[in-house]
C-alpha cells in the first residue's frame, strides 16, 4: 500500500506542476511534460461516451502539441484572461502501465468582466510513463462536460 | 503518523470512487458503498446548524438508499444533465469510530444550456466502518450551503 | 521521499483546518494559525505580477491580523453569507524554510440569492514555521485572479 501511496503522491505533484505551467502560460514547460510520441486530446463527454475519436484539440506527438500550444497562445492574446486549475479526485492504477484519472475544474477571469466563471470542467484520462527525466504523459485525454466551451477558444487544459 | 496518512489516503480513494459512481450514474455501485444500516442525509446548512433532523433526502438503511437513488434516476431522465464532483479538504479522525469530513462542489451541465454551473456546495460529515468488503459508510450527512438547490431536484451527492 | 510525503500531508491538514476555521467564522482560531510576526496579504494577480506591495488586506503581525478579522466580521454581519473553501494543487518545497503554494476557490452563498457563486479564486504563497505549537504561517500571500472581488468586501481567505 505504501508504494501505491507514493505513486499517488508523485502523480498528484505532476498534475500540480502541469496546472501551474498552463495557468502561468509556460507552454514550453507544459509541452515537455509529454513523451515524444504522446497523444493529447481534448474532447466532449458526449463524443467520448460514443467512442468518437474527434476533438477540439487532437495532437499526435510532442512536436504537434508544442505547435498547437503556441498557435493558441498567439490567438489567446486577443482575448487575454487568467486561468486557474483545481484538480481533484485523483485515482491511480498500476498495471503494465500507470493509468490515472483526475477531475479538473478550470476557472477563468476574462479581462472585460470582473468575476470568475467556470471555463471548463471534466476528467483527465491518462497513461504515464516513467522516463530518465521522471514521469511523463504518454496519453492525456481531457474529456469535458460543457456542451460548449465559452468563447469557442480551444486552450489546452 | 504513517498510519494516519494511510487512512487518509484510503478515505480519499473511497471518496473518489464514490464521486465517480455518482457522476457516471452507477447507482447500484453507489448504494453498495453504504453499510446495511447506514444513515444518509442531504440537508441544508441552516437546518444542520439548528440541529434539525429534516432533509431533502433522508434515508435509513441501504435498501432505502437504493430505492431513493433509482426513483430519482427515473425522474432525472426528464432533465438530463452531466454532474461532476470535486472533493477536497479531507479531514480524518481516528477514535472508536473513523470520522471524516470533506468539502464537495458538484458542478452540473444541463442539456439545454451550454455552460457549467455550481449545482451544490457543501460538506460531508461521515462515519466509516471497516468491513470484510473494505471501508463502507455507516453515516454520511451532506450539508449544503445553497439556499435552494437548482431545479429543485434532489439528486444524491 | 517519505519525509516529503509526510510534510505534504501535514500542510494539507493545516490548510484544511485553516479553511474550516474561516468557513465557520472561528476567527480567533484562524488568527492563531499565524506566528506573532506573520505577514498576511490579500492582493490581485496583477499587482503581484508587477511586484507591487499593495493589497486589499495588508497585515504585519498577528495582532493586526486578529484586529482586521474582527473588524471585517462586524462589517460582514450586514451582508451575511456562507463561505466554502476548496483548496487543491498543493506544492511544498523544503529548503531552509518550508515554502508552499496551493490553489484556492472560495465559493459563497449570499442570503438574498439562492445559488452559489465563486467569491474568490487564487493561489496561496506561503512560508511555514515549525513551532512548539505545531506548524504556523509566517507568511501567507493570497493572490486572487478576480479583477473585482464581489461586493467589494475584503474578507480574509
Amino acid at each position: 500500500m505504501l508504494d501505491d501511496l507514493k505513486l499517488h503522491y508523485e502523480i498528484e505533484r505532476f498534475n500540480t506542476r502541469y496546472a501551474a505551467a498552463l495557468d502561468a502560460q509556460r507552454l514550453t514547460e507544459w509541452a515537455d511534460m509529454f513523451t515524444d510520441d504522446a497523444f493529447y486530446l481534448v474532447t466532449s463527454r458526449e463524443n467520448a461516451d460514443r467512442g468518437l475519436p474527434v476533438g477540439l484539440i487532437y495532437c499526435e506527438g510532442r512536436a504537434m502539441i508544442r505547435d498547437r500550444a503556441f498557435a493558441l497562445h498567439n490567438t489567446a492574446m486577443f482575448a487575454p484572461r487568467y486561468l486557474r486549475h483545481i484538480i481533484g479526485n485523483l485515482s491511480v492504477e498500476r498495471g503494465q502501465e500507470i493509468r490515472a484519472t483526475a477531475n479538473y475544474a478550470v476557472f477563468q477571469v476574462l479581462f472585460d468582466r470582473p468575476d470568475a466563471t467556470v471555463h471548463q470542467l471534466g476528467v483527465y484520462r491518462d497513461v504515464f510513463l516513467r522516463t530518465d527525466q521522471g514521469l511523463k504523459l504518454r496519453e492525456r485525454r481531457c474529456v469535458y462536460d460543457n456542451l460548449l466551451v465559452p468563447n469557442a477558444l480551444c486552450l489546452p487544459v
